[in-house]
């Protein structure tokens, strides 16, 4: 038995999740002390220091007292999260859980009825899958619970997007404000709100409907954001010559918009999801292993007890970023963004050694290899390079090193994989997923502080404050950047991991002894699982860009229409551009939704448990693949954009300014890159995954009724 | 036993190879009769009618008397084929096969030692594989013999490539003085050449040589042609705004050298290998079949009946298109192609049965599902619509089309596999693939045209001749584009076919029992196999863009430096990018190749032959996928520009004309394509062939002596 009592388990697990929301709403007070409102700003804002009170004159401030600047920062904070004028974030969201919210409740539907129809919904207890000799309990009762959790998971889903979108919208104008003081402050302010979202990810774990959520919340939201991004840069940069975020620009609200329920409320759903899963995977596994046999409380709980050791790791992390260290300069956030990473890593290992320790009853060793991959900078520069002949070498040069970038996360997810399978088989596999996602809500924090700080500049460059400050913020965006890129390694990475165990799960619950790839049933499933992807990825491509083609249309309309619009005297219709968004993206991302939905159902249904099985490998290989290439490519182009922009070395210097014929093609690059990295490379984590986790609810109902068609011929 | 006695059967096989030798130089001897020389051209000429001979007033004539054209294009020919001032055609191809060359000769020693030590180099007997009481031959013999077929295949596909692209030269230029009398007299000239070919290479089949040097022949020739052609385009058309193939682009021959040493040769070599190694595959399942045991001689030639049947078909159905009907107008050139593939599939599937019938002892039923494809029209006007917004939204749709060009034909594949598995297992599997591949000659045929056509107009601009030939020769190559896409599509659909019955001979020559994708060696294999197309993707894409970058830089230079050039007053420096082109690809091709060759031996050799088996079907699962979507996103632009160009449609007018910023974004887009279409795609197919015919060769040894890792630790 373990050394932890089974009342400690009880007390640790609540205990853990209610110390993670304590701390969430003290960093939210903390950010809620920079005042929006004009009376008292500048009073406040002159007495907060490095943790909110005082020693203000870090850097030079510009501006602080100005109050007309924090009126138009309120009101355009409002704009993006409210809609004022235009139908913002909120409103955006709501639409789309209307529209999901009727497929889920049609979904759930479909598992109480097939997982029901297993026994002839009889109310009768059954012989167990593991043990034929022992009385489960009934069908209908496993149909009831997997419909419970189903909606429990997706409206959990949907609270942690919401609430992390809305936390993110809190936090734009307020990261703005603080830029007038110097970067530290804004750093504290950014990723202080990245974290209260973290934090408030890492205390869930269940279910499908989590996953089935997350997969519209990233689709819709991906279309949405890039389909803004892509229009307003088109139109505004490349022809017009305007700034980024120029208020002049009609898209340009409907950008800011995409920024919260694309990167962050669709994040916030995708990441829920993959530590919910990789949590189920392991319990499932957990649950036909030995000590699930003889019910040994604390080490079911195993996965939840590292989870909750996360909670506490993560949160000791957050103290280094913004109270034990101070940031005066602008190089110093990338590092501090990074030893967030080690911290946490470090603090983590020695953390799940100690639950490893006192709560399993033999000795697992957990290997926790990651499949981090950061663009370095030479690539970058031979990308930047390429851009000298035009657009086309330039997306050559990005595809292929996109393609090259695969090599290393992949021999790395191999290692790892045959490593903790050795150690504890597919449990293995499953803790070791858990491992990588352990110390999530520092890697949400870094990742949802890019998207803030992003949209904080867009808040400067339309409240009209002054280049300093604009500067400040695109170094805090900038530094964000590579590592966002780990996290996204960390997140295909462990996505693979949690499918290959669903999987295993899947394969167990279904009854089934080998996948053997000889067998036609299972080829035929292998080759079209790997095409999946593709198809999958063809439909979100195509909608960001007819949603961008509609949207540079509207931008061209309304500048060669509305008088006085490029010399700033009459205002742009924020609103059709929003709506143009909003619009697209519920009506698109139901096709790939209704895909990575209805694939193991139709496939399980009429062509059984091993064209399923087939299925599941293949997606898993190919999908991992693109998502790790598409997210690669589009870095790329948009460092080699950076990096000619910044013109920070002599050799960046020849490849630019802004607007030479070598920028024009990194800009064109970058804009093929957005769909690529935000859209479908994100979406494909959740395709592999969730197509897994349905496979394990439904296989009880596949194995009984399942492969139709061959049953007939 | 069959209808067939095994007299009839040895007397079969040899005449029908002397009746397709026969064949193809009837036709050379045909197309030898247009005169390249001077004096006797007009006069020739003027007598040439529909099959040579009579007839000419079909269309009006353009210049036909003027004999400086005549001289001008037989030096033009002798420049891409013999090299001339610059070296062409023909001294790439020694260059290349001097490098293979040695390559070859290295494996060749590889092949020997690592069989020959199956049973430590001794000359005794054996017990046989598929019978454990017989004796076979002693492992020292089965290395000879597989070093010897080895070489053998490799000597042969050189010839195949050689002679291909021997022909097409020799054609190109008599296409062109056809063209002056009309696209009818243009046809039969080209389509016969195509034939001289195609014919040509379906009398061989056998061995792992043919592919191996056939990668190298696509790579190297890939690469040589793609950096050519982008740099040529590059600078020319976008950058100086002179015509394709105009004389004055320092790059123009090295382009036109490379359709021949790319397009020609390199498919010559591939096609080559995939017939042979449907044949091996069919011969290998065959002689562990039940006829094998018996040594049923006629049912063991049954794969060698096919390809004979097939010569027949092929030779028939050449006549069609240039004896039994005639073309007047170039409208008819296209359903004339098609014609081409239909009468061919018709007749061949009568013929296969026939075989069928009186060779095989028991009924076998071969299904022939194709892996037809074809890029209409409506989705190439929406590629094409995307231009108007930029290459940026062009680029994301093309990707998106390709992406989803592979939905249908992963159907198709995966259709034809269950089928054929469920008629006759792998056996059935490979003799589906002969069956796709029967009718090669006439899509070879088809193929080799193209480039002929393409070649004809590119001397034509550089002879100078009247825009109303170019015309001509270009609707020559357009009508071929639609059905070339078909050609590629029975490759890549046939390459899979292959590849899965080659890796069902591999599984028993190891003695594997089950390939189960849930063990850890297997699946590590899956994700890792998956990856390596990606791998090889990025080394020749990388390697055409930095080979187009220095053209690029070549060409600029000669046009700023060389005072007249642009005038047409000066002659460029062709020589010099003839070198360039050269230098790339020989060096270029080596890693890729190398990649591919040593995946097989390392992972058999270290990790062993399940772990194999796992690469095996992950390159193949995945390869395909990227395969297809390459070559139709290339394709796609590749017709959006050309539909831009031809400005047919009201629509398609609004978007043009040539140098417009739509049909600027095109032509990036159509560069992005080449590398996509013409290397990386065609040499993916050779990749998963490849692979699984070493691991083929190296069976036995992997099973006595691979796995070393996972011995030691």
């Amino acid at each position: 038995m373990a050394l932890l009592p089974d009342q400690g388990t009880e007390i640790v697990i609540p205990v853990c999740a209610v110390i993670g929301i304590i701390f969430s709403l003290v960093q939210w007070f903390l950010v809620s002390k920079v005042k929006l409102s004009p009376e008292r700003g500048g009073a406040s804002a002159a007495k907060n220091g490095k943790n909110g009170y005082s020693d203000y004159l870090i850097e030079e401030e510009d501006g602080i007292n100005d109050q007309n600047v924090v009126v138009k920062c309120a009101e355009i904070q409002s704009a993006i999260s409210e809609g004022g004028f235009s139908g913002g974030a909120t409103s955006f969201l709501f639409t789309e859980y209307q529209y999901v919210g009727i497929f889920m409740i049609a979904f759930a539907i479909l598992i109480f009825l097939f997982l029901g129809s297993v026994e002839g919904f009889s109310t009768k207890s059954q012989s167990c899958t593991y043990d034929k000799e022992k009385l489960c309990k009934p069908a209908l009762a496993t149909a009831i619970f997997s419909t419970v959790s189903f909606l429990l998971g997706a409206v959990t889903s949907v609270v942690s997007g919401f609430l992390g979108m809305k936390i993110a919208t809190y936090a734009n104008a307020r990261t703005t404000l603080e830029a007038r003081k110097g970067v530290g402050k804004a750093f504290i302010v950014a990723f202080r709100s990245g974290a209260v979202m973290g934090t408030f990810e890492a205390i869930t774990g269940y279910g499908l409907g989590g996953s089935s959520m997350a997969l519209f919340g990233r689709v819709g939201g991906g279309i949405y954001t890039k389909a803004a991004d892509v229009g307003a840069d088109l139109v505004g940069k490349v022809e017009r010559n305007i700034p980024e975020d120029d208020p002049r620009n009609p898209a340009v609200i409907a950008d800011n918009v995409g920024d919260n329920v694309g990167d962050i409320a669709g994040m916030g759903s995708d990441l829920f999801g993959s530590y919910a899963e990789s949590s189920c995977a392991a319990l499932v596994v957990a649950s036909i292993s030995s000590f699930g046999m003889t019910h040994d409380f604390t080490a079911m709980c195993y996965p939840l007890l590292i989870s909750s050791m996360g909670i506490l790791v993560c949160l000791i992390t957050t103290l280094f970023a913004t109270d034990f260290f101070e940031i005066k300069a602008v190089k110093e956030i990338e590092p501090a963004l990074k030893k967030q990473l080690i911290i946490s890593t470090v603090l983590m290992t020695v953390g799940i050694a100690i639950v490893t320790w006192t709560c399993l009853p033999s000795s697992f060793t957990i290997f926790n290899f990651g499949a981090q991959k950061v663009v370095k900078n030479c690539p970058v520069q031979d990308v930047a390079d390429s851009c000298r002949t035009g657009a086309a070498t330039n997306v050559i040069f990005g595809l292929a090193l996109g393609y090259k970038s695969v090599i290393i996360p992949i021999f790395a997810i191999a290692i790892s994989i045959f490593v903790s399978f050795s150690f504890a088989a597919m449990y293995g596999i499953a803790v070791a997923a858990l491992g990588m996602l352990s110390t999530i809500a520092t890697g949400l924090a870094i990742d949802a502080y890019g998207p803030i700080s992003d949209n904080a500049g867009g808040i400067a460059e339309m409240a009209g404050m002054s280049h300093r400050i604009r500067e400040r913020t695109d170094a805090l965006d900038a530094a964000g950047n590579t590592t966002a890129a780990i996290g996204k390694g960390f997140a295909i990475g462990s996505a693979a991991l949690v499918s290959l165990a669903l999987f295993g799960a899947f394969v167990s619950r279904a009854e089934i002894s080998t996948v053997d790839v000889l067998t036609p049933k299972v080829f035929i499933g292998l080759i079209v699982g790997a095409m999946l992807p593709y198809w999958f990825s063809a439909m979100t491509m195509k909608s960001v860009g007819s949603a961008a083609l509609k949207m540079v249309e509207e931008v061209r309309r309304q500048f060669n229409t509305i008088p006085g619009l490029m010399e700033g005297l009459a205002k742009p219709d924020y609103a059709t551009c929003v709506k143009i968004s909003t619009d697209a993206s519920i009506k698109e991302m139901i096709p790939p939704g209704a895909l990575v939905m209805l694939t193991p159902l139709i496939v399980g249904t009429f062509f059984g448990v091993e064209t399923l099985s087939g299925v599941l490998a293949g997606s898993l290989v190919s999908g991992v693949q693109i998502a790790i290439s598409a997210s690669n490519t589009g870095g790329a182009w948009d460092n080699a954009k950076k990096y000619i922009e910044a013109g920070a070395s002599e050799h960046a210097r020849t490849l630019g300014p802004k607007g030479s014929e070598p920028h024009k093609a990194a800009v064109i690059g970058d804009t093929i890159g957005d769909p690529l990295k935000d859209t479908s490379g994100p979406s494909l984590n959740i395709l592999i995954k969730l197509m897994a986790v349905e496979s394990l609810v439904f296989a009880p109902f596949f194995a009984t009724h399942g492969g139709l068609l061959f049953k007939i011929f």
